[in-house]
């Protein structure tokens, strides 16, 4: 099979005109960025979807390189229009951080993307140079106010430079140390793991983009009283900054089917969700709107749950959880490097973690329905120990093969869905209410989801907390940083990990996005670049075409 | 008179198809950015304007307000559509960090304006963004190479990187201070100082952009060979990262004529002018094309000249001037705040610097002519003082009201710049051949153009180039970093400096774009933010547009 920039490139792409008017937008409410993206200015749009489901595709915790949680979701998008139902997939926009830096895009793959990939991949619309460029202009603000004379007495300053680019070099560092300025230690993480991209992804206008930015917490003065951003008064600023940005980005399928993607990733050290404008948009234009969550449900799920839908008032109506036997293969002890080869007994023992998930997904009262992305390495006698475990266990599933049929290969996957959804009679609920403790939360999160005996606290936590609850912010949902290479929070563990802590090493308040991060073990919020980036490939031929980016 | 924001709201602007079609191009060759703004496809153009006209527009030192250039340059060039010809405006991008920090922006000003002045003030089509992009892939590359193991024996980086934000805490900083990589002494430079803005600015085209990037000397090893970016095999990557930055925009004049932007401003530490792509699309596609380069022809039209013109075989037909009474006052000793102060004797004085600058471009062979840009405080003394001077001393000049009248405020320029053009004789001539040494050229320059007497250097500017001609690079233009208050390299020298000497502190190879950088006294590259910026007026309407920001 062809590479996916070569799939890409050879698409035939319909105008994006052409593709809002199948979501029954007019070109009025459009601002085109070339012929195929547009920003839609949802807050002009008269559409009314009656009944519109809200589907999630989530998956098992991964391996490195991923199992097509995006692919799936752009394909089963694509079925469902080919079975003739008005669906739109939501998705997340990319990072050039993993772009450059792992092999591996965030447009899909094979027959099943968005395109033009390359475009969406690098800069796209400008949205995450807006957040950039706004998150750095606050801590410059924010820096030149003590050189200024330090009005506000600030001793502490907490909010971090930000870039979208791997950089392991920037994780901590030293600044203004030749005398321009105060030498402080900074950090740099990368932008979608900010506040601020956290905040444009749960905003439901420009004006409660505003409020919730003036909420930003920045510092603390030498009382150890919070200062935020409205106390420094750029909160006007920094919103005309993310003016555009707000705006969700229309593209499309390889299919030509309508794609919304906007706002941000990383559902490990962010909330990870794309925004609420995004999947409202959505939701009021089509019939099934199919939107991800990931990398692993015990990450991605759990805080579209209770962060974005509690947030947004939104009731999802059903979960595709995405496995492969190779991943499998992997939660039942085979290595990275022979997940190629038939295991049958490694099979056997990793199905656990896909059941964990699914009990997992049965918790928020949800119907679950299991997408086997396939792969060519899969044989006869691993699917079929599958098919034998799926009804032994009323387990509803489908074999996917989106990555090569495109939407085809998620026909019986997308008839299946609107027969549990027809079928369900349950209700959507959250995990977990807000005006528990910070403590009771996060151990609601990592037993019920988890599966870990408790939870650990350090001083520094501890600390953390406390002072969370003093400034009146302990009702505010919980937002895990954890790897998403294991149900626990010790990416070794694989399979369902059982009769384990999870370490809380720091907690965070995010007054204006509206929720608390805890920070398990060693997670990381900046990342590095490997030994060989994928940067080294990417070229451009003589034609100006952008060669090998996937 | 109304705000400029407020003018450039107002404004009745066409479609930019339309303004296409005034330089007859044609939709094809545009990528639009919504209705108003559009990146021309420059490699595909037909058009073939038999004689056109490059016009220089450049100043005197300025104050640290300005003297309106951009509101000249935009303003003869609609006058010259007022009149019959076929004019096309081009000027460089704004940097944010100005945008956001000082009052005033980079759009014109009053009725001689770009628009939609927001927008290319905040984002416009991501240029900017795109370019401190590919800088810091560069430096994550190069610390991350270091890191994986040093298979190139780094031993020094000299690439810094950038952020288009003033902030002073980044001039010098420790990266990698707790084990996250090698600790090392970094340093942040503006966006538009950096040698990619230069490279994206003196290339022909894609291939050439990516020739270009693969010379730029980012390190030494350890036997103190340089390194380049061809040594790291990524420019096919950071060419695809600008790969949408090197098509010029095209937006309107309030008087809806066409203009192209694009490129990087700060002919203080940069080279400061547009691209050569813009300037080359519009001499393809108009009679006349006026642009700009600043802060004072000591820099900005030295540098245009014998950087740009000489690496881009351009022949500029002539040079305005762009004087006001307020600066030369200043220059004849009146302080910055009483020169709305009538003060006879300090402008008589103060025209020296004007006087400076004729003679100075006299010395590249062209006409020059004065556009005397009239401020309200203007007295009809001060008027009659230089109409006097100019009789006096056979000046051609003009006065201008572009700023409240638009293009109508320069009809008279128009006229005697068209008028100067055809009765000139002389050819554009350089100032200074590539191959003397470098020593010799930084020599003319000082006391060509600044009339200094002799050049000192730092014992590290002579280290530096001893470097540069064993590597074999003394053959490149000089690239002057310079303050732009003076003739001089000292702030406070003003009207027309005698009897001093410039100091040279440092000298940078720049082998990809092509110059020698020689520093001068105290310059800094990278801004700080003033004790209250310009983003503590910036806000939102409740219907989401900006106001406020000029």
């Amino acid at each position: 099979m062809s590479k996916d920039y070569i799939i890409s490139q050879k698409a035939t792409k319909e105008n994006i005109k052409n593709i809002a008017k199948k979501l029954d937008i007019n070109e009025n409410n459009l601002e085109i960025y070339g012929n195929y993206k547009a920003k839609i200015k949802y807050e002009n749009l008269k559409n009314n979807q009656k009944k519109s489901n809200l589907i999630l595709v989530s998956a098992i915790n991964p391996t490195p390189s991923g199992e097509g949680k995006t692919t799936v979701t752009i394909g089963l998008s694509d079925a469902l229009n080919m079975i003739g139902k008005k669906s739109c997939v939501v998705l997340r926009e990319p990072s050039l951080g993993p772009v450059l830096g792992k092999k591996g895009g965030a447009c899909g793959g094979g027959y099943s993307q968005v395109v033009p990939m390359e475009d969406i991949n690098l800069h796209f619309t400008g949205d995450m140079h807006a957040i950039t460029t706004a998150n750095n202009v606050i801590s410059a603000y924010l820096d030149n106010h003590i050189f200024q004379g330090n009005k506000l007495n600030i001793k502490k300053i907490i909010f971090n430079r930000v870039l979208d680019i791997n950089d392991r070099s920037l994780r901590h560092i030293e600044v203004a140390t030749k005398n321009n300025g105060i030498q402080r230690e900074d950090h740099f993480d990368i932008t979608v793991a900010s506040e601020l991209m956290a905040i444009l992804c749960l905003s439901e206008n420009l004006l409660d983009l505003k409020e919730k930015i003036s909420n930003i917490l920045v510092a603390y003065d030498i009382n150890d009283n919070p200062i935020y951003i409205k106390d420094l008064k750029i909160e006007g600023a920094i919103t005309a900054i993310l003016k555009d940005a707000i705006n969700p980005n229309l593209v499309q399928t390889l299919e030509n089917n309508p794609a919304i993607i906007h706002g941000g990733p990383f559902a490990n050290i962010a909330h990870g969700c794309n925004s609420v404008i995004a999947t409202k948009t959505a939701l009021k234009c089509s019939e099934y709107v199919v939107t991800e969550a990931g990398f692993g449900a015990d990450l991605g799920a759990e805080k579209f749950f209770n962060i974005k839908c509690r947030k947004a008032d939104l009731r999802p109506e059903a979960v595709v959880l995405v496995a492969t036997v190779r991943a499998l293969k992997l939660h039942g002890g085979a290595s990275y490097n022979e997940l190629n080869e038939e295991n049958i007994n490694a099979l056997k023992k990793g199905i656990q973690n896909l059941e964990k998930h699914i009990e997992n997904m049965k918790k928020f009262n949800l119907p679950v329905l299991v997408s086997l992305n396939i792969f060519e390495s899969d044989t006869n006698l691993e699917l079929e120990i599958i098919d034998k475990w799926a009804i032994d266990n009323n387990v509803i599933y489908s074999k996917t093969e989106v990555f090569s049929k495109g939407g085809k290969g998620a026909i019986d996957l997308a008839n299946k869905l609107i027969n549990i959804i027809k079928n369900n009679k349950e209700n959507f609920k959250l995990l977990y209410e807000n005006n528990l403790s910070i403590f009771e939360k996060i151990k609601i999160i990592c037993t019920e989801i988890y599966g870990a005996n408790n939870v650990n606290y350090t001083e520094e936590a501890l600390k953390e907390i406390k002072k969370i609850e003093k400034l009146g912010f302990s009702k505010l949902p919980i937002c895990m940083a954890k790897t998403p290479l294991s149900l626990s929070d010790n990416k070794e563990l694989k399979g369902r990990p059982r009769n384990f802590s999870v370490k809380i090493t720091d907690v965070k308040l995010k007054a204006g996005a509206g929720f608390i991060v805890a920070y398990t073990n060693k997670i990381l919020t900046m990342p590095g670049l490997s030994e060989e980036p994928n940067m080294q490939k990417i070229d451009i031929d003589k034609n100006g075409n952008i060669i090998n980016i996937f």
